[in-house]
């Protein structure tokens, strides 16, 4: 799935630096040591050094780092040469949330098609996209060069899609309802459940605690 | 921050592994073969050992583990004794999706009250969840006993968050905002971007269209 065998860790993590680093950009900042990058994201210098050494970025470092040079070089990384179109299925409050979020954004992701079953939503364009019946999901990919699905519709509806998913030629799943999801190899999928990523945060508050009595 | 040097990732799968078991049991389903659990979740039986084995869990294998046995097992090392109060700050859609999602699930985290600076969202009742200004956050904090947050708020507020919720006293961060947010020692702080996770999809979709050509 990795041809280059960059961790997946790292791909988080050259993500965040790229927003960072965006930010920093927007405020006239030209270059960035590795560890005040480091510190805005709570890890250590050597961390990102070796973040970057495995991508092949190499730098003078008197100055620190370029700031639009090390954005344009994770952007090779991270990037499709061509926009990649992404679908949103469920536009409740999740699926409206993500939209908002990355609308205007400007990023070479954008948020173009949206799929429910909600006679309130369907044929409407909310947030700017127009929002499709799912019946027509097949189709509606095709004629909208879609590669990617965002599933944020209820969790009781998420395995009713996983055949359309493969018939339409879906590529990418990012799946934030409870119910785990298996495609067969060639379709990139990432199970993201919010009650795993808060009972995450709650474990380890416990484990602090019981440390520290 | 993790006294047992149980992994991350373990902790994570731990979670998904109890949900799909609380769902098998709801279904009647008494055992289940570690092959048939790993499978619900796209990897290897061993792994499923593996994570078993760290948290100190066996079983007679003949049958499958007991599906009751199991769940109450990962919920002796995941949960607190008492119930876990968490806030919800910022109530736009992302704020009321994750309140609906939680809402009624019989969770030993329940999001208790909610916070945003939004007068038409202040002082009213969203999803069940009193929602306060955030002028008032310590207050609120120690009078409901809150020790876990989630940060929905827009991007751009998350910085001024910092102070009010080290004042506060919270333990845990849960953080869906573009600013990754750093505590001192003591306070768990996981940031969750979604374009991190949309972008991850996308940078995997690409290499494996590379590979394959």
């Amino acid at each position: 799935m990795n041809g280059n065998n960059i961790p997946e860790k790292t791909i988080e993590r050259l993500s965040e630096y790229r927003r960072t680093l965006l930010a920093c950009h927007k405020q006239g900042i030209t270059h960035i040591f590795s560890h005040v990058l480091a510190g805005m994201h709570g890890i250590t210098a050597v961390q990102v050094r070796r973040d970057l050494m495995l991508i092949g970025f190499s730098s003078d470092t008197k100055k620190g780092y370029d700031v639009k040079v090390l954005i344009d070089f994770i952007s090779s990384i991270l990037d499709s040469k061509t926009a990649v179109n992404v679908a949103v299925i469920g536009m409740g409050h999740l699926g409206q949330a993500i939209t908002k979020y990355f609308n205007g954004k400007g990023l070479k992701l954008r948020i173009t098609t949206a799929f429910d079953v909600d006679p309130e939503k369907v044929g409407r364009t909310i947030d700017g996209i127009p929002c499709h019946h799912m019946d027509e999901f097949e189709q509606v990919v095709e004629d909208n060069d879609v590669s990617i699905v965002i599933l944020s519709s209820p969790t009781r509806a998420a395995a009713t899609l996983v055949v359309p998913i493969i018939n339409a030629g879906i590529k990418g799943v990012l799946n934030f309802t409870s119910t785990p999801l298996n495609f067969p190899q060639g379709i990139v999928v990432e199970n993201y459940d919010i009650t795993t990523l808060l009972e995450k945060v709650a474990y380890f508050v416990k484990e602090s605690e019981e440390s520290s009595n």
